[in-house]
């Protein structure tokens, strides 16, 4: 037993330190592919901040680096092991510690898994929107850490919107609390907001005051089909100009739709070039989801289909929330894209999209939460092709390269990781890219922190 | 001419630096009272980003402090002139430079006046909600950098909420620029959040790219009367466990009422301790009025009053926009506070307010941001009386102690500047103002911005 494993042993319980290295390897990578992962030199299980401190306080005294992670969900390889590194695990430290229907606040352990958090607060009549598609299992840490979006944000905002306060275990184990529970707050620095999409760069955070919101009455949806991806994204951009805010807005291409009509047989209408879905949370749904049926109709929509009720919106949901599993079945292999750029681009986004899948002979789906111009373009090859392989990469790079021509950022919820570590540097150029490294020093001098990771 | 002024000139037109004392002297502070204020060297006011950077380089070449400043409408000194100082005043700097109805972004410079860009984007069928009472005078770079609120954020937040992006000139005339325009995006560090708030010690904000929401339908807002502060904090808690979002949510207590009347002739109720204002921007605001009215009876009022129709609701809060103004005339001087706590301590705050009043034998009158948690108790006192201002000082400072005491933060909106230098870091402790020094020394090395300010 190595000197770093038996010191971590000092201040955890055994099932606290893994070693096995079969188990090891199950540690090594989150859902991002293509992503370099090594081998960790140990997993850590922590169940409480004292251990994570203790964790911290060995790996600073050995100099090893340590990657914060939760379910392992990321799709940017964030979460990825280093070689030699501790994997520091948050998922034991689970519990919802509060829930406050009057300050309108949780506080959790980083653990918590987005949906049981969701679900809580939902039985008390709160609402904590951030809903990323793994929202079923990934943890809130995780979504801190990736700032993370999803179906919500064009209403409700990301995650970051959502983050009060944290308490920081920072690379030499001192403990840091930021922000506040209070609504508003504007002390000194906004350090929470510095830790939020930090990817686990500049501390690991173990706990979290949440704002809430009030729950809203159940949404409901409309479906609308259009005989090109420019009218869907023109009746995107009328129904924003009209000033109408839904609680989502999605877009899928016909191959999305075919992809998730093969795995569910759920009879979306593959004859159309574009499904966009609109829902409306509001006490009475219905006058504005007219409205935006008549804007899509109006944008050149063949056909307007509204949900009759609840459920069917939900089952609409569910088709958008399938879609990169669906997509990942076409071909047996998938580069999800996570380009967003301003939503009056949007068409010129998927226009562009089409135009390189085509010049690369690629399938390319797009799924889109085009409320926010945020699109997946999502890249479908057979990974045994070695050709098509390297089209597929060429494709992924000029795909972002378009969004930031675009005005656009070249990832709008998903983060950089490793995976888009040289765009990073592309889309903040060399100043701000300095003033990162400038930070990253302040927190973390001797880059123990997931190094490598970001930038 | 010094050389200083001999260099400004070289990249700045001769309207652009004013050297006459007693010019200087009208830059010298904000509206906080009771914060020390220096002599300037020169006041610059520029026009460009360019002429911003020269400043920039020139003060760095000379190792001269940069006091950048808006409307001077701030309540911390956090714009108030150094000794040899440059002020660098922005309100030159005033052009809308873009509104978007599609992206829903306007993009502006840091002199342009809150209202002014409010009802230009009204025009378009916008809305920019951030809303500090100065609303008329103040200035979006001011609100950037204090990170302002005012009597919208109960429901839609702060000023850190609405800015996306910036251009930022450094402290060594190097233009940063962050953030992004679309509606998400998770590239890198928050740079964005991080200026906003710092008070002009990290940088000069010279564009800022915002976001705005779709315009609600007009406010309609209730009055309650309540025999107790205790009973009207009691209303709040139960508005918002009921699950309401209140467009604003306010509180006068007797004192402010009274003030407001004296000075007004409004004819406010005189005879309750404590006046709730609420007001919905709804589609159908009777129906949640009519609940709140409910609820604010379950609580203990003893009246509940709606408003009419749309121009008595603008009356209710125009006396409230009018309460600090109207309680500056009570003794002829105040002192302003700021104090935010958890909306479920508020009715202890007020307590203990009143406590701390009645122990100095003061008249502080407090409005707040109910629905935040976000008080604004208000010490009265006559300036020339020696012993009643060193009161009014103890007083103040018990405020924010008790503020911490009750889990809250020593300013909600109103920031730090140098009145609240000594709290800021009784508040954030030793681990939190390392790191905002470090981080001070990333963006600024040689300390030329806002030297002395925030902490």
């Amino acid at each position: 037993m190595s000197e770093l494993i038996e010191r971590l042993g000092e201040g955890l319980p055994e099932d606290g330190v893994l070693t096995d290295p079969d188990v090891l390897r199950t540690y090594a990578h989150d859902m991002a592919g293509f992503c370099p992962a090594g081998a960790p030199a140990a997993v850590v299980l922590p169940r409480t901040v004292e251990e994570v401190q203790h964790t911290l306080r060995t790996a600073h005294a050995f100099r090893v680096p340590v990657v914060p992670q939760g379910a392992r969900t990321g799709l940017s390889g964030a979460a990825n092991a280093i070689d030699g590194c501790l994997v520091l695990s948050l998922v034991r430290m689970n519990r919802i510690l509060e829930i406050n229907p009057v300050d309108r606040v949780a506080v959790v352990e980083p653990g918590v898994v987005n949906a049981t958090l969701s679900r809580a607060v939902n039985e008390q009549g709160l609402f904590y929107p951030p809903d990323p598609s793994s929202w079923e299992e990934c943890t809130i840490g995780g979504n801190i850490g990736t700032a993370s979006g999803g179906l919500c944000c064009v209403k409700y905002g990301v995650t970051a919107e959502y983050v009060l306060g944290l308490d920081v275990v920072l690379a030499d184990g001192r403990l840091l609390s930021t922000g506040r529970r209070t609504a508003k707050g504007v002390a000194g620095y906004d350090l929470t907001r510095l830790f939020v999409g930090s990817e686990g760069s500049l501390g690991v955070v173990v706990r979290a005051t949440l704002a809430l919101k009030a729950e809203p009455p159940q949404q409901l949806a409309l479906a609308a089909e259009f005989p090109s991806t420019d009218a869907a994204c023109d009746a995107v951009c009328r129904i924003m100009e009209a000033g109408h805010t839904p609680a989502l807005l999605e877009l899928m291409d016909t191959t999305t739709v075919r992809a998730v009509n093969d795995m569910t047989k759920m009879g979306l209408p593959e004859s159309t070039q574009a499904l966009l879905l609109a829902a409306f949370d509001t006490p009475e749904p219905s006058g504005p989801l007219r409205a935006v049926g008549e804007l899509c109709e109006a944008a050149g929509a063949s056909q307007v289909v509204p949900a009759e009720n609840a459920a069917e919106s939900e089952l609409l949901l569910q088709a958008r929330r399938s879609a990169l599993v669906a997509l990942d079945q076409v071909k047996g292999t998938t580069m999800i894209d996570d380009v967003c750029v301003p939503r009056s681009r949007l068409a010129e986004m998927l226009r562009g999209t089409a135009a390189i899948a085509e010049k690369h002979g690629l399938t390319i789906g797009v799924c889109a939460h085009a409320g926010d111009g945020n699109t997946h373009p999502t890249v479908c090859f057979d990974a045994s092709d070695e050709d098509e392989s390297r089209r597929a990469h060429a494709s992924f790079d000029e795909i972002m390269a378009l969004g930031l021509e675009l005005g656009g950022t070249i990832t709008g919820e998903h983060g950089v990781g490793v995976l888009k570590k040289a765009w990073l540097a592309e889309e903040l150029g060399p100043l701000a890219l300095g003033l990162h490294r400038g930070i990253k020093q302040v927190f973390d001098p001797e880059g123990i922190l997931n190094p490598g990771k970001v930038f």
